[in-house]
């Protein structure tokens, strides 16, 4: 490895990560540090140098942010080609990943080299209405009007709560005030502020697989988390009531992973089970219902919520772009008052220009036109999908049609999820396993999830060719 | 009252919230309820038509939004004006305030008729360099980059992350890398995350008076929350050892509302303290830094801080405009990694492309610019409103000078807080009280906050002026 020979002068002229981020820099320029090679850690220099750790990480992160360097995840610290230097605009743009993204999101592991990513949390960003977003942007830019630079109300401006009020009673039955509805940077965020809003110490049910994202932050709130078992009409309600929760979390329209829709019998008496205690409520979270491929639309749950029990999640984040962070939660009465009680001083965590730019594009048709787009462009990936899935029937149970942005296949046989993903792997396709999203043991057999929302349909065809050479061929040991 | 005579069909061709609409709607347009009459209470209409009152209060929206009907605080619906309707645009707008608006913040009352308003979180929005900001946003539009409208990182985009740690290394001697820093959309969801991190069961010790909304936020986290007494050095660290505290929530560069600085030896002491157990912790919220008119900057406590002991916490939205709803914090290590371990789930709560804005803000030197804008502008104001309060030095101390967008007077003679509130706003100026941001009872006469942001130079002058007649007049009953 490259000997650091540095001499840092401690005269306060330059600091000294400045000193050791000129020394390298200059070191790579001059060839004397080479493309490929290593540099030390950050603790051996840190070290070796008699400086602070940070000190070193600082040289390095501006080494890397001018693309002298790069970081490979558990590997260290590597010096990129000098023709990737002589490529680099004025923009700085960074030639590797930043040093901690192989850290960010521990639940949504890297496709490590796999060519198809079957991730059951893509989505096709291809036919965003990018040229409408950027106008309507420019308008409400363009109309110079300062007040949008001011802070906005608490549960999100009025004419946004409006214009969701309406797209919810329209699209899902779902009947509310504007006054119901609470804007937020995000689920994450809307359950913090519900956490705060249900007070402490609640017993929360969940189905087992769930959405393990919802699970995580419960178990941050130090929620006594029950799971209770489900058939194929949803929640065994009877199982619910010996459990003695407060609050189910449900997905009644679409369960994720499952993609089980919840029978109208079940609901009626998940409302009944709610309505039996002051203090219980039902979470439903709507998270992907615009994307329905077949049959009648399915009705929200809060449409059928008589008694003020159902609180309505939503998110646009799936149905526009991730990057947008806006989702709304819908509360009923008495929790509305509590909030309005309790958590008045929770400033809106969404900008008044983005929530201006969200209400315009629903307000004035776009979104709704988006969706028609992004429903057709799914249903035929869907569609596309199940066709060629046919020759697995034979080997696996197929499941989680006709919705949302995933499939599921369950081995008829005795097989390890573990198993089926590294055969995907090594001819390099990333499937995803049901272990992902169980929050308890579940018997059965191994299941994987198959997402087609970022892939087009090229792609869907050759992953799903190699999966075939990975679990049909009769090579493979399960066959 | 007028008398609502509507017959409510329930064949289903018509929703209930519909026909109660459209009747109403009907006799407006008709003459046959005129402008400026009263609509009966949404409760009693409902008990009247036998439905339930979300259906009326749908009904009643929808006359709002399209400009029917307008709401008036604490006294119920009124009929608008003709004209009022026929300048209605096509945009809908409101004529009167929504509904809700009275409800949205009791934590800033309204200047009820007040001409003179002296908020302390006041800001002056009219230098903000508006066509900056679009141009940023168009060209980031313009790249067209698909990429900004995909999930980013959980911790912030790494480039804004950078940014923020040079301009805090520059600005204000904070030392960390970009890793440390967690950004999100404004402090209160910074804490909300930041009790995620610190868990259960905080002792927290804050200064009195204090930031109110902090105080609500760790009210709402149950913190238990002790009061410690400061002298004109800051918080008084012998008094805060016989709390058994675990952190300390305190504004070093300058005390909300008091304006005081934080000793050196006190810092000093504080850091001390925190170093004396493992898990001690220091939140030092640097909200306003950014206005200092006279002496050195202050440095941050941060950059004394040699253990890993200082939660550092700012933001933009003071710095740049309210809605922009970004903020930060700054980690230390041992945080860093339970935030990683425990946290990592909890998404962004920054759009990509509003991160870009503002780290392209910042990095071309459009924030300094503009903070060297603002900063000669508030110390205009600043001067200005302490030349005109020269009078009053007679009956009143004056404190909280030199930095920061408020000055405080407090009466030399005994006298309620309300009465001097109350003096002003009959000459419909609106000042602060102290008690605003008492946490614990206070000995000491009554104290009043004047803010200047908002307010132009013949505002303060004009609204002064008031002031005067209002408290040192003669007829003033406590001279």
């Amino acid at each position: 490895m490259y000997e650091m020979t540095i001499q840092l002068r401690t005269d306060g002229e330059k600091c000294l990560y400045e000193q050791i981020y000129e020394h390298i820099r200059q070191e790579i320029r001059e060839g004397r540090l080479l493309a490929g090679e290593r540099l030390p850690s950050t603790r051996s220099l840190a070290d070796y140098l008699q400086v602070s750790r940070s000190t070193v990480d600082y040289a390095y992160d501006q080494l890397l942010s001018e693309g002298y360097i790069e970081a490979r995840p558990y590997r260290g610290y590597f010096v990129c080609p000098l023709e990737g230097l002589l490529q680099l605009g004025p923009e700085g743009a960074l030639p590797g990943e930043p040093v901690d993204a192989k850290e960010e999101d521990a639940s949504r592991p890297e496709a490590d080299g796999c060519l198809y990513d079957f991730s059951p949390n893509g989505t096709d960003m291809s036919v965003f209405p990018f040229g409408v977003w950027k106008r309507i942007t420019r308008n409400i830019l363009n109309d110079g009007n300062m007040e949008l630079f001011s802070q906005g109300e608490q549960q999100g401006d009025y004419d946004l709560r409006l214009t969701i009020s309406r797209y919810l009673h329209a699209s899902r039955g779902v009947s509310c005030t504007p006054e119901q509805i609470v804007v937020g940077a995000g689920n994450d965020y809307l359950l913090m502020l519900l956490e705060k809003i249900l007070g402490r110490g609640v017993r929360i049910a969940m189905e087992n697989p769930t959405y393990k994202r919802a699970y995580r932050i419960f178990q941050s709130f130090a929620y006594e988390i029950v799971t209770v078992d489900t058939d194929r009409n949803g929640m065994l309600v009877s199982r619910l009531r010996q459990q003695e929760a407060d609050v189910a979390y449900v997905m009644p329209s679409h369960q994720f992973p499952t993609g089980a829709v919840m029978s109208i019998g079940r609901r009626a008496e998940l409302l009944r089970w709610a309505d039996g205690a002051e203090d219980r409520y039902l979470i439903e979270d709507d998270y992907d219902s615009e994307f329905r491929y077949r049959g009648k639309p399915i009705p929200s749950l809060q449409s059928s919520d008589r008694n003020g029990k159902v609180i309505y999640m939503g998110t646009f984040s799936k149905a526009i772009a991730p990057a947008i962070r806006v989702s709304y939660m819908v509360l009923p009465e008495r929790l509305l008052e509590r909030y309005r009680r309790e958590c008045y001083f929770y400033s809106c965590t969404v900008s008044r220009i983005d929530q201006k730019i969200l209400n315009e594009f629903i307000r004035d048709g776009y979104f709704e036109r988006h969706l028609n787009k992004m429903r057709k462009r799914y249903r035929a990936k869907h569609d596309l999908l199940l066709e060629c899935l046919r020759p697995f029937r034979k080997r696996f149970v197929l499941s989680g049609e006709d919705a949302g942005l995933h499939l599921l296949l369950s081995a008829r046989q005795p097989i390890g999820e573990e198993e089926l993903l590294r055969a995907a792997r090594e001819r390099q396709v990333r499937v995803y396993g049901l272990s992902d999203s169980l929050v308890a043991s579940a018997p059965g057999n191994a299941t994987v999830l198959l997402g087609f929302g970022a892939l087009d349909e090229d792609a869907i065809r050759e992953g799903i060719g190699r999966l075939k050479e990975a679990w049909l061929q009769p090579s493979a040991k399960w066959i």
